[in-house]
């Protein structure tokens, strides 16, 4: 099964996938279901479970646990299957990769400890403890904003040394410094570039990358589908086409609450009115009341239009 | 016993004590043991365990619930016990709140959740929803550096309407703040305002605060204990003298290291030197090498004379 | 008259004036003239002009020049005169410096250059040359939310080994900070150390400081003045009732608007209430509208019945 | 003249020219000339000068005024010249613009006020004041690194309104952020979208963005018009070939120095060696000593060999 990932790089688009609640401690499981096989339908290449988008940290391990329990069975080894295991504890992060690892997913994904901020040197000394202990391959996962550190390009370099370490995803939504890593790694053909903000997945794709881990997939899987599928093509013309409809999803279905939580409100609610999976956040976060749901309905009937 | 806290509010020196270890997941007990002797000899106001000092998100849950424990045991009741529930899962917070009230422990204290940043709407009714739940009072804890986000002195307000919310801990250094949460509260006299840096605890008592929570406390609990006495008496002579000997450590110390781990490594190789404890820190941290140890040492020295 | 100054360390209430304007372009004389004698009357140790709370940024060079030599002409060597040339070019504030030198005013005070935001080794040899080239005394001055660099403790010394660099205002509100700096300097007694928020002037003072540089002193002189009389004294019951009043002050005048400019805002509405001079601001910013104006105007006769 | 950018959208690449000097306050005339030849040679698309690269901040008004007269004068119109006003005072930032119109510059460019950071609605409010009095069209210049302030979409849209404002340059290098830009101004296909970063410049064009204000190009400007040409016309591969230089130089050259400066440096140091002007930086920054600058001489060797 690891030959899926192993023919490294893995490309394509491999959705985050949200985490269906029926409440904090409670996996939505039909929802999960219907969730995958939506995906598995839409022509996804991988899926990628328990990030930001899944709400990992602010579910209990238990749950974390079951996630990767059910979406292992339901996948049935259809897709890759990566698992975050970002954790502020190293024990805590090595117990989830072995969880995986016993139900056979295929790489395991990891931003850095987020309450303490490292040091690049510490840091790099952490990953290659980690990968030294992990019984599967292993991407980074770069999220500045919720970790309050950067991997620096010659970090990633470093600690790809150990070849477990297969791929890198960059959620900072700066392409600067995704340049930067694409430059200090271009020695290594077979180092996944994966890149998380949808909106720039067309370019990054365009300049040489290899894919995106995108949110707005778990709605609209085709459409990223899509989208990847012309950039790797090079057809310009589709690809702009494609990206003002991804936009349109970005700048509607995402901006509706007032904080930073809008995205994770807006993609489990309009999951919800797409019959999905049930809308339940975990706290800290709070779906989104009738008034703001109305907005987001009026919003897909747009995008379904356009699509 | 909650006799002791609830005769609010809370006042003195309560040091968040380091988390012993011999590993990453070994508690060193024997080390736990002399340093709560220390503490207790010394004279502090209470303990306080599993916070920033303590490395609670560097190590499992398993430790965690075993410092609990042993703390709790070796304590036996002699000095108010507040436990850091901080995480990101209300549901692991609540757990761990659990655990300390069957080891009966005096209170719980609790820091934002700190993957996701929540707004202070968010923020508040997170913590509504958590102290209903929660079988001990608790205390608020700013740590803005860490968890990204800053208690609006109207939120704490807010949240401090249940009236299991019986005090709050800054470790934002913003003195301006402080005065702000002072001014928010000043109509709850029970409510315990309390600063985590020593380096401004002298300061704080003296306009009115009740204390502190002060890493260095696990070094030389008499110095932070004689000047919290000093400034509650308004002795500022004496305030200035101790405050030249806190600084003293504050400027050595802690700055051993170049990153911002040099506080918590030079804490530990400290309390390593003086016989207290093990000096491992847990991942992604690591104990300092020699050259750094003889210049702790060096600084040690000079800080026992001026003492 | 240097001697004023030259008696080092500069101490007591030193207010940061407001600049009153009639339009972006055009003093407001007549309101300079009623501010000072209403600064001098209040008993406030000097003054300081073309700071944060004068919006020198916001004003032209022309006006800039202006300012100084009517506010020195007003002040007619009462008290001892303070003016900021902090600029983003290095010629330019030194022909600040030598306009005021010209006019006779005692020192100035300079942010670091604030577009790009210098190293710590390139401040420190900024401000060497700078001191190099200065007719006049220099304070530093430490903001590090407008110029986005911090004046590490270490930098201010190795600066102030020049003896023309005399003394350090800090405005970051961090009170470890300001402590780091007080030790740093400690073998400086000449070397003044004020403050800016005067949320903090009353600890700053009780734990050795020097004073403050208030802006709410161009509105109520005299309570800036008694409180830090009360720390110098070390009246600490009288420095927390008057610290109330200045709590009053914060948590209403400067918080009527939604910005981070409601303080200036609010500072030169409640001068236009008090009849003192004009209530224009300089773009950026623009004056509080009738709303806005009434709250100021309440939370005003609050105060009054406190003071 | 104003033609040449009223038949808007502006596109191609218009390097921000440094600002050649012999010391803080001597304009390097000679080697202004040579720089401006080399880039007209070159086939850029316009001339943007005083901006970031330009060091507008750090050099006197007199000099500026003087390179935009010799700018002026040299360019004779052979190119569209940008000029950039940004200031902290509104009148300033007038008179630059009016010296612009003067020497018949085609348009100016103003990144919001840095000293106080406004919100978006001052920031609105004070856009449409300036472009209300400026004699020249407008293009917005999106700086947070150093304003402190981002651009919200919706600001740009409403600023838009006047017809006189025509174009955006982002230096944010967050794709995201010029993606939702795009978005906001889609109805405008006369509203010229531009990038700061070079090493965005490519994928940004390839998405339909219309051009680089790119630093790099002021030692190579033909690298830049052919990668700016390449993307112009859907050529991938020469893109991604040439990116790879654009690469190169942004991790040798731009990376030389240990601070935020080491690009200026860099480009300053680069066009000393070969042989285009002065390397002088205007304070608070200093140019490389000799070893820095045997770095930038075989970084320069290799990129010519690549070249």
């Amino acid at each position: 099964m690891n030959r899926l990932i192993q023919n490294a790089p893995l490309k394509g688009i491999i959705p985050p996938l949200v985490t269906p609640l029926l409440d904090n401690d409670t996996l939505d499981i039909k929802g999960l279901e219907n969730l995958i096989e939506r995906l598995v339908a839409g022509g996804v290449h991988g899926l990628f479970i328990l990030g930001t988008t899944g709400e990992a940290q602010s579910i209990s391990y238990c749950v974390r646990r079951q996630m990767i329990e059910e979406t292992s069975r339901i996948n049935n080894k259809r897709l890759p299957l990566l698992v975050c295991i970002s954790d502020t504890s190293i024990t805590e992060s090595i117990k989830l990769a072995n969880i995986a690892a016993d139900c056979g997913t295929n790489a395991v994904v990891s931003a850095p400890p987020y309450y303490y901020a490292p040091s690049q040197v510490e840091l790099a000394e952490f990953y290659l403890d980690v990968a030294e202990r992990l019984p599967l391959p292993l991407f980074l996962y770069n999220m500045p904003s919720h970790t309050k550190v950067n991997f620096a390009p010659e970090t990633i370099r470093q600690i790809a040394e150990n070849k477990k370490v297969i791929g890198f995803k960059d959620s900072s939504a700066n392409a600067v410094y995704f340049q930067s890593v694409m430059t200090a790694m271009q020695d290594r053909p077979d180092f996944s570039m994966l890149v998380g903000p949808e909106e720039i997945t067309g370019e990054v794709v365009l300049m040489g990358g290899h894919g995106g881990i995108n949110g707005g997939a778990n709605m609209f899987p085709e459409l990223y589908v899509n989208l990847y599928n012309a950039a790797e093509a090079g057809n310009l013309q589709e690809v702009r086409r494609l990206q003002r409809i991804v936009m349109q999803i970005s700048t509607t279905i995402y901006t509706v609450g007032k904080y930073g939580s809008s995205y994770l409100k807006g993609v489990k609610c309009a999951l919800g009115i797409l019959g999905v999976c049930n809308d339940h956040l975990a706290a800290p976060f709070y779906k989104f009341e009738e008034p703001e749901k109305e907005r987001i309905r009026q919003a897909l009937e747009k995008i379904q239009t356009a699509l």
